[in-house]
């Protein structure tokens, strides 16, 4: 196992112990299941495009079992137009697999509350964030993506703003991803829903986008 | 909420109902720490970079609850190399935001067994799967990063190289990571340790990359 | 660094031993965690009042790392009521500045079998212990906090009667909790949820009070 | 279990999954060694007196087993001057069973960095905090305890003062300790010696008063 890199360190002795408390119980009472998922792969029945906001549950909040959701995290849940350049694009990657290899019946895009990321994109976007304007700004140029979002915000106040821009990322994900033709063949023959998703992390609040009302509604 | 995409759906209805169950249980008993992390914004301890498979559950294995780690989850669980060019590099925004600006003190890369991304990439490099090498491949695109991961396997079966290139996906983005002038700054000052791990789905395995060895062993 | 007090002397031997290997591995390990700790200041999940004895590992029982339980010990896990008289009060300073300072979500008052402080109690409260009841005994006087759950004990053997007063120490506490005008406030508020839980050391058991059948269960 | 006390609630789900973890692993292992401890009682080796500090884990820098340390914690490692006024003082109770009735050989106080009730009581004898001077203030009164040691404070910057307050903190406790005639006694017998540790949470430093130097010495 050669490398150049030689500055990987121990794991923290807490999360060892904890690993080994999860191998004894969780992973042992359920080991068939594993073993069967490792041997016949893995039939997930969604994907999931989440924030990388610790916060954020997905799992915990669908009670959903190791094989059950196929989950890509990046900042501010986001994904991107359609772009097939040749560079490198690892949400698009994620999307093309989970949709034409897994073939996964359900997307979920979900968003949430008191979001740094959308935060930062909108303090962007309203000209009081200069650094995230730099080219050299990895955050700021993936915010980017949701520029189109701010750019149909409502009048409101800052704070109404912000959360409607929360929402708008789902939207604007949830039509980036009908720019993708596996994507948009699927769902118009049926074997693919899409869904937005938005949650309140201090009240525990979940809202579904209704495309008949043009809004997000308690689950 | 005015948006062009009218194709959202409702969620599926077990998905609507175990939500219920979580807010009026796991919620309900945890609500005042939800409230707590909504109000006063998170302090993860550790940036998780895992694969999107459905079968990797890092916060399970780890007994961790909301805000603790922050998670990004990618195909192969690959880090780019440094490269500020102004396009859109997800990955690279979330390992920027999680140094910059929460000044995450772990920083975790975990890989695992039966990859189907590193299975593509494998099967790709020995000339095996042309429609990954297409332009518009962002799969193979995506997998191209791993390719000096493939160009230092050991010889040996063809199972073993495979299990061996789950594992170089895991040091090539360490090495990856070290190209980030933010991540080896803090590396440097010892206020961010890097650790590489690598999960045995079907037996509920873990080892850990040490740096003396040179290899993976056991936690 | 001046002091009239010179009868203090250098740690045995073993335990500077054992400081030196947790410095070179969990601290070396853990060390950027440390550091954050110390720069960002402890933001903990909960606060947990615990008795002194030297079998009651909490944070061992939970997994817990640093900077995760802010913790009271005292004799007995108990809390006095709500008396602001303007004379010292070690558990209701630590009370206070726990929920007003560092507005922990969580209150844990845990309990244990074979509690010394707890027999003591028994023993003074059914006229067996005179040395306790003596104005001079710092213990006695602790202990007469518990004389509210020694009047509602069931009936029942000795061995039974002294188990259920180690319950009641914890309900006492919650109880008297509920005094500190700020406790109340926060629990009404859902900021705050109280727990109570009780640990058999020799068993490694863990009930968990439960307000509905007003008894304590196994978690 | 009869009680007034009706708002106790479940314990949250991931304390509950580590706990049954721990049970499995390193309960499992020791379980033997509980039992004994248990139906033996414990028979410790030091009291510990520490602060509440989430950060402070001396059975973790010690290494402690359960059955070690017999441990008490309050705000910033205070022990009150001997009052036996037939009021509640849960430090001296603490002080009094581990010194009289378990008989221990070595009685350790340990202090820290970044101390919050240490930089209270600063503030207040500097004058900048009215409200820790207010009659209802426990952690205002608890502090009182320090003055002494404020009193004594060389010249210095801000920074330096607060850090010999911390220190300060751990040498009134000593000299407290003295004014209880059974530790004075064991003290002159031979039986029990003291000793006063000052912690550095971010450096992992330890450092131990040494009388002959009259300063705190790394160890």
């Amino acid at each position: 196992m050669e490398s150049h890199m030689t500055i990987a360190r121990p794991l923290p002795d807490y999360l060892v112990k904890r690993y080994h408390g999860w191998k004894a119980t969780s992973y042992a009472e359920n080991s068939a299941w594993y073993r069967k998922l490792a041997d016949d792969g893995q039939h997930p029945r969604a994907m999931v495009i989440s924030c990388c906001d610790s916060r954020v549950h997905v799992t915990s909040i669908f009670g959903a079992d190791p094989g059950e959701f196929f989950i890509h995290r990046n900042i501010a849940n986001l994904v991107p137009p359609y772009a097939p350049d040749g560079n490198q694009h690892g949400t698009s990657a994620a999307i093309e697999y989970a949709v034409t290899a897994l073939k996964v019946p359900h997307l979920i895009v979900i968003g949430h509350s008191s979001c740094g990321g959308v935060r930062g994109c909108f303090d962007m976007c309203e000209g009081h964030a200069p650094a995230l304007e730099e080219k050299s700004s990895f955050v700021g140029r993936w915010m980017d993506l949701l520029r189109p979002g701010y750019a149909r915000l409502p009048e409101g106040t800052e704070a109404e703003r912000v959360a409607a821009l929360e929402k708008q990322a789902v939207l604007v994900s949830l039509e980036n991803l009908m720019s993708f033709p596996y994507v948009k063949e699927a769902v118009e023959e049926g074997k693919l829903t899409l869904h937005g998703l938005w949650t309140d992390i201090g009240a525990g609040g979940l809202e579904c986008y209704d495309s008949d009302r043009g809004d997000f509604v308690p689950v």
